[in-house]
């Protein structure tokens, strides 16, 4: 009976949080496959996938140098969790299952390639000779071959769908550009033409696919286009016809194939998904099942269902279940079908407010004065619409004072009164409210405002205590307090109904944005890892007061007089893993990308163009066009 | 009988162009109508419109400067002939129908205003005094009043209608960024902190709001966060946020926003026209009907129908309507009822291509001859693919002469040879099918190549008579010529099926994008106007080899030292209506229009910035958007 029970809950669970294992169905697997789910096993395999990720800020070049023994100590430790975690699940599904899913050899492929990646380095460095740690670019897909990493490897799979209809619009796309180049070289090439810099202009076809490659990315607009335009305003033609076609057109095109494809691809999956859930479900009534009745029909009973769903759900309420099983069993029979059974998947997953209809506390312990005139009077004022007006007021006014100097007597005052005010707020809100209502897990304005409320509270107070005690005021106390103080204003948004209505859309798509998260990790920590190998050390920033030379051309004679030194941008390099996720965001934002290309092209090689044109074709033509279809698609559902 | 026909056909032309007025149905307004709906007239419209907006050309301040009687003169002759096409219009249809339509009030408006503005200027002008031609940014709305700029009025419904959810985004994002402008203020402003040109970082609110405006269209990426970022790399949090909320997540909303209404709006449209259309049938069939049979069912005879259809449709070919008669009358009655004569109007806008099977011309001529064994080899070498093949290798190597010196006589000469190789291809072809086939209307890669080809002779033709005449070459000439070779190459696209896909989505969504341009010339016009009036002679170019001062910068001493006079930017100045379009399509092009605009707030106000956001939310935010939802919904239902 445990066992069969066990099972059910292993299949509801499953079917729950669409899980797609293929577990052995022994009793000794079915309860390591339990432990194999357990949040706290899950937890774990993240926490070391994350130390796995973070040993890049310890691993020459570092953020934080640490001895070579250091971290590969922690990866050594990391990599045997990976191990047991694969063996455990190993030990959870048939073995023939087991090799037949790709995830799992590539996770055995990732995790013995970085061992023997690891000792190599490790006996290269004791020799004294060089070494990359080339295993790191694998590191990352760890993510996506976890067996928790389903939305990430669907994200993926999306990608690889759309790739082969992205790569002909990607190839016309080329085509286009390679043809307008033949025509730049023909139209501009003899005509003597220079460029800002004095260089000659339009001469030499691989530059010119470049720099077009760059317009479509309108990186170098207008100033690509002002020599010719100087010239005659005729040539302005070629650059807007250019632009119009591959910036505008083909980009639309771009967006339009990725969302198409991520639509069809969304529309199946969601149907694979519903499809497996309902198998599941199927499974585990045929687990729980008992004949019933003079026709033997095959029905659960709601004492095995209860027991079902306490081991599917500990913290349900019993009120909520019983409520549940009245919808499921409608006819009170006591028992209940299939059909019925494997609609209760969908009815656990709904997320009941269970309204305690409970007596405010203090009415328990004070119910004379609980209930008293006056009392009477702060619960109609608290719950009339003029006290939001009124605080929407204060909140306005606020504004205006975190907006003057703050040294100022006057403002440093008024800001006592405005935390007071805000205390007051809360505390009359609580008065008003059950506090359990008014803490609630949905509550979410609630929760914003009292932390945010006590948060500057705290920061104020403990930044006055350090002025009186010793006259000092810390900066980073007073931003933090500040931001606090900002992040207040934000109220402001839920006090309008239609802005209202977007925050929410936009919390509702979070879940969503946090799998594009991932997947953005994912493809930066490769790049960042290549880059690293490639550009580490070429590029110097120095501070300001720095006495070293070459302050002015990064610490690299190769950039004097280069754009990339005279914009100041040595800071933007690859010389720890840090710097290079921000090189990689400002390449994604794409402005000033050639810029920061031209920089690393300058100290290395002009073919380190690649790296970079590869990173625009990835991120900004994939990636980035994902999110908005991500996004559409979901606004499109939620709004 | 001839009138009821009339009437029938205004009806059935009507549900076919989807005109949608309420004409009068006596027999002279009918007539008048038909007159009204004439091509000729339609033409000429739009003669006068584009003619009316061209003026701009010549007005002060002008391309070529025109004495103020002859802009003048024109502009009333176009004047007159809006008026005339008005008042025709209003004798077409019944008087309160004319008076209730808000296009005809807007177009008295705008022709009233126009009349009285060109008065008010002449006599101000005469008098010696300074007058603004205010009534110019009222043109282009004309192309938007006018009867037949229904898809144009669509599009402008479809932005109203999006309007008031965009603008709830819109003043999210703004709160937004207001916020983020104050955090910005506090965390930086009293850190001493330095941008690159030496002046004080992060200090005025309302610089910040601009700055920060400016990174969410990334144009100031990274510069504007490189001081922060050099302070300390903590700091590079703000910019990350500021950009994943601003840039991305609330951009994409605006598009999410723009698509969501487009569609939903584009549904709604459809219906309305499919129910205009069946309505306009409805009351031609009535016009039409005749009581038939011992029922005295309304039908209309085939006789009727054809008389109707060669009003209709007059290059209809006789089978062609026989064709569609045996479609409608399935069961050979010789009468159609009500639901077929509806549906009759469907039928008569397919486009059917009609492949006459008749003999080749020269069959016909020299039967002997083209029925001869080696002209049988040469029809089915043509049809062969290897010719296919072998073409497409001789583009390629030809690609490659293009790109090599033409100076070189190898080089020249080979031209020759390939023009000779294209020109035999089309006269193979041509022998080998029918020329009335080849030269068919929907045979856009036929014309394409031929137009290339013989154009690309009679250039290389030209050039190399002037060339032996008198020793001389026109680089104009040779241009032109070259661009004919090199378009040659795009015949490679047609080759490969994947790509011709692609170009026939294209070339299906070029009549949207045609309504699309009207609605960007509309917008582009009237910022013309405006920047004209604001911007006009602030910024000059000088050529290069000028003897003027001030070249350096832009002849303006207000420019000196700014990036703008650094990047010469001189030319992108509002001296002249193409200049300004220009300027224009750089700002939709969104990179450096930060630069732009500091060069136009340099030599007048800051408050100028006002025009040049304000260009960014209309054309940026809102067109650009609408551009991408056309797009996306053209290419969702044609891919
Ligand atoms: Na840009």
């Amino acid at each position: 009976m445990a066992e069969s029970l066990n099972l059910a809950t292993v299949y509801v669970s499953d079917a729950q949080y669409n899980r797609n294992i293929f577990f052995d169905t022994s009793p000794q697997a079915v309860r390591l496959y339990l432990l194999y789910n357990h949040w706290i096993m899950q937890m774990l395999v993240y926490v070391f996938i994350i130390t796995n990720l973070a040993l890049a800020l310890l691993e020459d070049p570092a953020v934080v140098p640490v001895p070579i023994w250091a971290t590969s100590t922690i990866e050594i430790i990391c990599l045997s969790a990976f191990t047991a975690r694969l063996v455990h699940y190993a030990k959870v599904i048939p073995k023939e299952k087991f090799w037949k899913d790709p995830k799992n050899i590539c996770f055995i492929f990732i995790v013995t390639l970085s061992f023997i990646d690891l000792t190599i380095y490790g006996a290269l460095k004791a020799a004294g000779y060089f070494g990359v740690r080339w295993s790191r670019v694998l590191r990352p897909l760890l993510l996506v071959n976890v067996t928790e990493g389903r939305q990430l490897r669907r994200a993926f799979r999306s990608i690889r769908n759309a790739l082969p209809q992205i790569s002909y619009v990607f190839f016309l796309f080329m085509f286009s550009v390679l043809v307008f180049s033949l025509i730049a070289l023909k139209l501009f090439g003899k005509r003597g033409l220079l460029t800002i810099d004095g260089s000659s202009y339009f001469t030499d076809y691989f530059e010119i696919v470049f720099d077009l490659y760059v317009l479509m990315t309108t990186a170098n607009s207008p100033d690509i286009m002002m020599p010719a335009y100087n010239y005659s305003i005729f040539f302005t033609i070629f650059f807007i016809l250019y632009i119009v076609v591959n910036t505008y057109t083909f980009m639309s095109f771009f967006l339009a194939v990725v969302y198409n494809n991520y639509k069809k691809y969304l529309k199946e999956e969601v149907r694979q998904l519903v499809k497996a859930r309902r198998f599941k479900m199927c499974r585990a009534f045929s687990v729980l099942q008992e004949a019933w009745g003079e026709g033997g029909e095959l029905m659960v009973s709601q004492a095995k269902w209860n027991l079902l769903v306490k081991l599917v759900k500990p913290n349900i309420s019993i009120a909520h279940r019983e409520l549940l099983w009245s919808v499921l069993d409608d006819q009170k029979k006591g028992h209940i079908g299939k059909l019925a059974f494997v609609q209760s998947c969908d009815l656990l997953s709904i997320q009941v407010i269970t309204v305690r209809s409970q007596a405010h506390p203090l009415l328990n312990c004070f119910p004379f004065v609980y209930n008293s005139a006056a009392s009477r009077f702060i619960h109609h004022m608290v719950r009339h619409r003029m006290f939001v007006y009124v605080y929407d007021a204060i909140i306005l006014i606020n504004a205006v004072f975190i907006g003057l100097d703050e040294e100022n007597p006057v403002v440093s005052n008024a800001e006592w009164g405005f935390l007071a005010l805000y205390m007051l707020e809360i505390i009359l809100k609580l008065y008003a409210t059950d506090p359990r209502l008014f803490f609630a897990r949905h509550q979410f304005w609630n929760w914003f405002d009292t932390i945010i409320v006590v948060s500057a509270l705290l920061g104020t107070i403990i930044n006055s205590a350090l002025k009186h005690a010793g006259g000092y005021t810390s900066r980073q106390i007073l931003d933090i307090v500040f931001i606090f103080r900002v992040l207040r204003l934000v109220r402001l948004v839920d006090s309008i109904k239609r802005f209202r209505a977007i925050i929410n859309t936009l919390i509702k798509i979070g879940p969503t944005i946090l799998t594009f998260g991932q997947l953005i990790l994912v493809v930066y920590y490769i790049f960042a890892m290549v880059g690293m190998e490639l550009f580490k050390g070429k590029i110097q920033y120095f501070e300001p007061n720095s006495t070293r030379p070459g302050q002015e051309y990064c610490g690299n004679p190769l950039l004097k007089g280069t754009t990339f030194a005279k914009l100041n941008y040595c800071k933007n390099n690859f010389n720890n893993v840090v710097s290079s996720f921000i090189v990689l965001l400002e390449l994604t934002v794409v402005n000033q990308w050639h810029v920061l290309t031209s920089g690393f092209t300058a100290v290395t090689h002009v073919s380190a163009r690649i790296f970079f044109v590869l990173f625009h074709i990835v991120v900004v033509i994939i990636i980035i066009n994902i999110f908005i279809a991500f996004i559409l698609e979901a606004f499109l559902v939620e709004y």
